[in-house]
């Protein structure tokens, strides 16, 4: 007997079999989002479409469907779910837009740039309680209680990120309890409440919990690495604007563990904002690459990602699955 | 036989019966607040407990214990309710000093003064996410279906506010529309829950839900009028603040449609951001009086105040009634 077991390795992966195994599903969610962010008051299609229509990938939206066909659930309930949380997403990044006073995303004029950041934070609210109105008419309270916990810790989270903002002696753990609370917690509470709909076992659920947890843990990291190594053409954001932004994370974070006295003043200084032109930027990549610090970067990811597939392991092979772990290996290798 | 007919006519309405009815009760609904504000960031009861403590009248929740009072409710399901009101009216408020650049609430600093824009957004989101929490552990889908429908309502009410922003024309009817979604519809909800868990008929329910919802307009106009009578001891904001903000409210809209072509033109000027001295606002004082304007925006506030009282007219007299009957009484004596 040959056991099977799924590794990084999958040579150019693509989201593509994702995409495919949920295709009808995604059409049927995309007509509950557009049909529930309309409102009397024109501004909030308006400005919500602007984000949600704007060329994301639906990941989170992906990760319930993509779960549902692992587990073989035949209903549609998962449709105004998985709606719901694209919306309490949408909601957060508008939130976090107007926090951070971005003003590009997925290579777009971000909303508070164009309608102002009054609009921007009322729009989230509206879509924030719009999920809550889609989980009601659901109806399960396992979910709403699912999605209501991972709301209150990825505000948590963007509170606790805050009050480290600028501090370079941050640490990985803590770094990771924030993008455990601001990003994995929604991947996570994605893939799970598919196993509730389906009325899974609790094994599965929290399997389903820790693939979603695990991928978006690597999908931050990864995220974090892209930003000292591309250029604006690769994710929609440009290189360096965690950088300009005295933004901590995880290749800072090593590069300045790794580095001298004099690294260290450098990174103090420019995460206290006093580091930010084209030059100083120059002698951070310098520094990341020369403290191996996006390699490692990716290289945590790489573990994190590997967890994710392993995590899933117990449930029978498929096209879902193969989707799904190469999912994983696609959120890994953007960097490359 | 003769009716019994609750008019306006207390001579010194107060808060108090109220507040000694419901006492017990609050002191447990506080004791909920305070428990579940709680977070391992520091900050977040930090600034939540800056405004939670910070001197509310705990009106809404006052609203839900005394409701529960009056249909003879002898359970306490309603107080963690009452709780997750005060949060969704908390997070509100927190995002509305965003949204106005507001640096007074109830004669403090606000939230968004001392620890910024960005605190301010996110501490709100943890509040209103807490609130759907507390909501998923009572248990009813009924309320949790009036909770997110009055959040959904509200943020819609202050994004067409947003939109209705420097526009003299506004008109008393879109006006009415917006004070109903981001002022009344929390009220009317706050009283309808006692109602859900008290499995009270929907006749009920709905007498609740009126004597809120106008209370909530009445209490709304009353706080309009009040920016172009008094000083700012009253009610810790200052006189004024409206006028100089170029918010549209009634007593504008009325001394707009009554004036001449140059209080038109001065009114304009005024909500459009070109008149916004102390001369400016003196003037716009004498114009709301030619014009009866205040006096007609209190006259409107009874109106809805006499409405409110009727609603309940079919519940049983007793010291429930005759709180909820002088409470009106109080909102709509505020301003003399």
């Amino acid at each position: 007997m040959t056991a099977t077991i799924h590794r990084l390795c999958t040579p150019q992966p693509s989201l593509e079999p994702m995409l495919g195994l949920v295709a009808g599903d995604l059409n049927a969610v995309n007509a509950v989002i557009l049909d529930r962010m309309q409102s009397d008051i024109p501004l909030i299609p308006e400005l919500a479409g602007h984000l949600i229509a704007g060329g994301g990938k639906r990941m989170r939206p992906m990760l319930t469907l993509a779960s549902a066909r692992l587990i073989g659930y035949t209903g549609t309930r998962h449709h105004r779910l998985a709606a719901a949380v694209e919306f309490i997403h949408t909601a957060t990044l508008l939130h976090d837009d107007v926090v951070d006073g971005s003003d590009l995303r997925r290579g777009k004029r971000t909303a508070n740039i164009i309608w102002g950041n009054p609009a921007s934070v009322l729009v989230g609210d509206f879509l924030f309680s719009r999920s809550f109105e889609l989980m009601v008419e659901d109806g399960s309270l396992k979910v709403l209680k699912i999605l209501s916990n991972a709301s209150a810790v990825i505000a948590e989270g963007e509170v606790n990120q805050l009050t480290a903002a600028r501090r370079v002696d941050l640490g990985e753990d803590r770094y990771l309890d924030i993008i455990n609370a601001k990003t994995a917690a929604l991947f996570a509470a994605a893939c799970r409440i598919s196993a509730v709909v389906a009325e899974c076992p609790e094994g599965e659920e929290s399997a389903l919990d820790a693939y979603g947890r695990n991928l978006g843990i690597a999908f931050q990291l990864v995220d974090d690495a892209i930003d000292y190594v591309s250029d604006a053409g690769t994710m929609g954001k440009d290189a360096g604007d965690d950088f300009r932004e005295g933004k901590m994370t995880l290749p800072v974070i090593l590069a300045y563990a790794r580095g001298d006295a004099d690294d260290r003043t450098f990174w103090k200084d420019a995460i206290e904002g006093r580091r930010d032109s084209d030059d100083d930027f120059a002698h951070a990549i310098d520094l990341v690459r020369q403290t191996r610090a996006v390699d490692d970067t990716l290289a945590r990811a790489r573990h994190y990602g590997q967890r994710a597939i392993d995590s899933i392991g117990g449930f029978a092979g498929g096209k879902a699955k193969d989707a799904m772990v190469e999912a994983v290996e696609f959120a890994v290798a953007r960097a490359y």
